[in-house]
């Protein structure tokens, strides 16, 4: 893949983007949520560390190298920048990763982190999540705990990677969401879906008689 | 009922506009949602497989014929077209049929799928779907299994409808809503009290003690 | 109490405001809700039965007598006239009525119907209903059992009103709340109070362990 | 600290445009609510009492000393005042105050009033609040009993304050939060992470099963 002249400028555009529009559903509450996109092989263009989600602008959006230092400035990237490198490493059909925070996605971890695993399964929407053609399937969402050690929180990722198990998004522990698609459009309605899905599980479980 | 010159055009404006209103309100996560008018006895305008409900436009609305193929356009229409051109055929009456996706519609459709129907009773709000001037009564909102299988799912629907039960929309499990009116006020405002509907039947049900 | 040439006008304005508010934050789903203000001893401004409130403009607001009669128009009032020109024959400091179904209000109703009341206490908020300086106390809200019969619910709240117990709004069951004010703004702080208030009281009830 | 000439027109278009931001999130139903910054050693700024806090302006916002007396207008300042000016007074690094009374804020303080305190503990935003850099830690959020009684409240909160414990904010019963920073973006900052993490703290509640 070799970086087009205007790659880095569309894609800052796009995460700014998305970003606001996230921002405004509450998925990233207190500056909380970072976003990226590849920008060839060896960059991707991520947000920059603590700036308002809401108000993003393709100026909040620097470049990064595969190791997740910044490149051709001294802004700091995400402290989460390797477990977007991770993803864009590891798969190469990757090419937007969104991570957000939002309320549903936090209680969820925790009520689950017991299991390691949300099972989806029973939902039309499952068909949202790329490659699923029929609601009767399952999707495994993995939680992982937490922890402030991004090398070990990459590992912890990584060890269900090499599993060869289906990865689609997983959740950290009281933290939030990782998801990713091909392209962002994909990215946004993976991470639209799974804010559902999700939302849904808990009504259920606060609806048992 | 001759299709005046204007009828595609009028109702393309009035889907669009539904359309967005009901994505604005969170009804149609994820691309999901499918909305139509009837434009004569053999055609009707319905959204396209897949587009962002959000930001509807006239364009993306096709013409279909009864049987649910599209007429004069390569784009797909929405794959469960049938459901609509089904109400079409059985129901003279009826001219615009909205389908929505929200999570109150989802999980009420799973926690009551079991009983095969929701019992909606003591609302004033019944006086909402049409032909109601009473609280006084009851409405029975039957819940089908989902399927993929498009003929199916018809049939699983048309075997309500041949027993000449009252029907002023449906649920399908895990999936969302289908109901429809005379026009596409009329419609809205039963998706809108459907919605507020089942909305209330979940909170009591999590308010018993 | 006389009335200026120019009240109509400024009643049709401020109520025809409230409704666009009010609406916005779902409180009249499906055409559902109406309001008024007294225009003078014996006349008030009501807005006409089924229009959506979230498009209100002076247009939609009519002149009725206090036997709830329209004047000087065709357009039919709210159904439910005669609650309004109770509470303007009863109290003559009363000069706004609002009446709403949000969700919160409809789930109230039915779970404390049984009771006959909820009691609201121990909430800050209680100083913004009118004459209330404390949280140190607590205000009864009374529930009356539905009825389209007009002059039967009427009756029902008479009952209350002759025991001359506080009245500073009412529940309906299965259907919404009444409350009033000095004025549209104290009207309008009324009935977010307790819109807040009942909320609070459903998220303790299902918070209990 | 001595006062620039231009700080009293800064400090009253950002405690406007905070006010006006957390009413569109529904922090201050019915008026409810007050906000302040400090101006120099011995003054600050703060909302008048009783204005709808969703349309604020600068003219909104008097001048108090920090025994709460209103200087220089006839104008009333919030009744809360002396818990503004003990901040301001205990803390010398605190520059900006906001007390909100959402609903969760106000039914998570009723639920474990009984219990004088909320540990917050496991979540990632807790790293929202100033001075924590880990997730593996908590934070204390004291709930203190209401009363009308100003002085009575200082000194509940001022026997915190005099142990030593580290105070981020706190709730009053059945009333809503306190919560600041060394300027308004730290504390919008914190009044958005502790809205966030005490809704989670109601949730968990909830869906235990």
């Amino acid at each position: 893949m070799t970086r087009p002249p205007t790659r880095l400028a569309t894609c800052a555009h796009a995460i700014a983007a998305a970003g606001r529009k996230l921002a405004a559903q509450g998925l990233t509450p207190a500056t909380s949520g970072n976003f990226s996109m590849r920008l060839d092989d060896t960059h991707a263009a991520i947000t920059i560390s603590g700036r308002d989600k809401g108000t993003l602008t393709p100026d909040d959006i620097i470049v990064i190298d595969m190791e997740g230092r910044a490149v051709g400035t001294t802004a700091r990237p995400s402290a989460e920048t390797l477990l977007h490198t991770q993803l864009y490493r590891r798969f190469t059909e990757v090419n937007a990763v969104l991570h957000t925070h939002s309320r549903t996605q936090t209680v969820a971890s925790r009520l689950f982190a017991p299991a390691g695993v949300i099972r989806i399964e029973g939902y039309e929407l499952i068909k949202a999540i790329a490659g699923h053609t029929t609601h009767a399937t399952h999707i495994d969402l993995p939680i992982f705990a937490n922890t402030q050690d991004m090398p070990e929180l990459v590992e912890r990722v990584d060890v269900w990677i090499r599993t060869d198990k289906p990865l689609y998004g997983y959740l950290i522990d009281g933290h939030g969401i990782y998801t990713w698609g091909r392209d962002m459009t994909e990215a946004e309605r993976h991470i639209e879906a799974f804010e559902f899905l999700l939302g849904c599980e808990l009504d259920l479980r606060r609806s048992q008689t």
